[in-house]
């Protein structure tokens, strides 16, 4: 289990072993960076044979939620997967090609999900995805039927075994490199919002919610889910 | 084996299960989304469960490579892999939460990476990492050390079984929803520069590259590998 200002893995197997000075496990690190990517990648094991295929999430406390058809056999009946979600920031460049890097911030969780069956959580979890993206505006909609909501399958994965890693900051050569005669430095990524499209039967008055990528996106679901 | 323009899953374990529709076998489809993505998230199996990390890659062809320290067990003794790679191009509004969806363009690739060894390919693939982002950069950089390229594991994955999968267009609500009073239509995301942020050696008259996810990133590693 994550402690609130864990810095230590919470199982040799979440430990980095790569550039392990970039890594953190503490929940605050951990939930910011999963409400800053828009979507992750989940690992699975199939057939023997790994699968890693992208999905949106979003979050409660220290659970992770994520959905889809309620015939995926992935969803029904998971095995443990591995989630991961990256946010880049940047590319960085140096003097060398070795030294060239990104700024990023990532999240490794692993573990076996719950698939959510009570009906009423399952309906605040759908009204959770949405108010993490576009909050208000499930109350707009037209409000699920029960067919819609019985062929949506949504499982919940507990954030005991998660770490994080990230870099931030300048370029770093060598000392003996500095005066190597090429632009070195960062060149920061934004995502950003363009013009919004609507639909030929949007009416006058409607107006788009906002973007929510528009950088960055750092908006945590708010919805409690069911107790 | 891709073919030039194939609409058929080159393997059962390839083909897609969910919304088929969306999906596509072709090599240039593949390759294209490839290109655009800027990194990508690698399956592995660890000790019986799954692991997913983020990672650059580039591309030759009908090979996607990535690299890391030669420290990296994943890298030196590679298993069976699955590279995911994923573009989120926009989310899409419409008037039931389960009409939402995203424009987005993704490809899954299965295969046991082989592990380039021989030196003048290496050096080569190193350059073509390069080349694919920042195009003549790799001239103007101080060469790489012996202890630099040994230090560097690069692996290469052939697109024999690969799939790509992809939404484009506008909102779909069902017939009967379309009167219902909320915005319905498609938010595009975009990823552009920000401003360099040059290190404190950088000179008058240098000037940094052009950032390579200036919407779109779409370009192959021009490189070709070392035969």
């Amino acid at each position: 289990m994550l402690g609130p200002m864990s810095t230590t893995p919470p199982s040799d197997f979440a430990r980095l072993r790569r550039k392990h000075q970039r890594g953190a496990y503490d929940r605050e690190t951990i939930h910011a960076i999963l409400d800053a990517a828009p979507f992750c990648h989940i690992g699975h094991i199939v057939e023997g044979r790994p699968v890693v295929l992208p999905t949106f999430h979003w979050r409660y406390g220290d659970e992770v939620l994520w959905h889809g058809s309620a015939k995926s056999r992935m969803l029904l009946t998971p095995g443990e997967v591995c989630l991961e979600a990256s946010v880049l920031d940047a590319w960085v460049l140096a003097r060398t090609s070795f030294n060239h890097s990104a700024n990023y911030r990532s999240v490794v969780a692993f573990g076996v999900p719950r698939l959510v069956e009570d009906p009423a959580e399952k309906l605040a979890a759908m009204k959770g995805f949405l108010d993490r993206l576009f909050p208000g505006r499930w109350e707009t909609l037209r409000p699920p039927t029960e067919q819609e909501i019985k062929a949506t399958a949504i499982v919940s994965l507990r954030l005991d075994e998660a770490s994080a890693k990230m870099r931030a900051g300048p370029s770093g050569d060598n000392p003996e490199d500095v005066s190597w005669p090429t632009w070195a430095g960062v060149l920061p990524v934004h995502t950003v919002a363009g013009a919004p499209e609507p639909d030929p039967h949007v009416t006058a008055g409607l107006v788009p919610p906002p973007a929510p990528l528009a950088s960055p996106l750092a908006r945590p679901a708010p919805s409690p889910r069911v107790a």
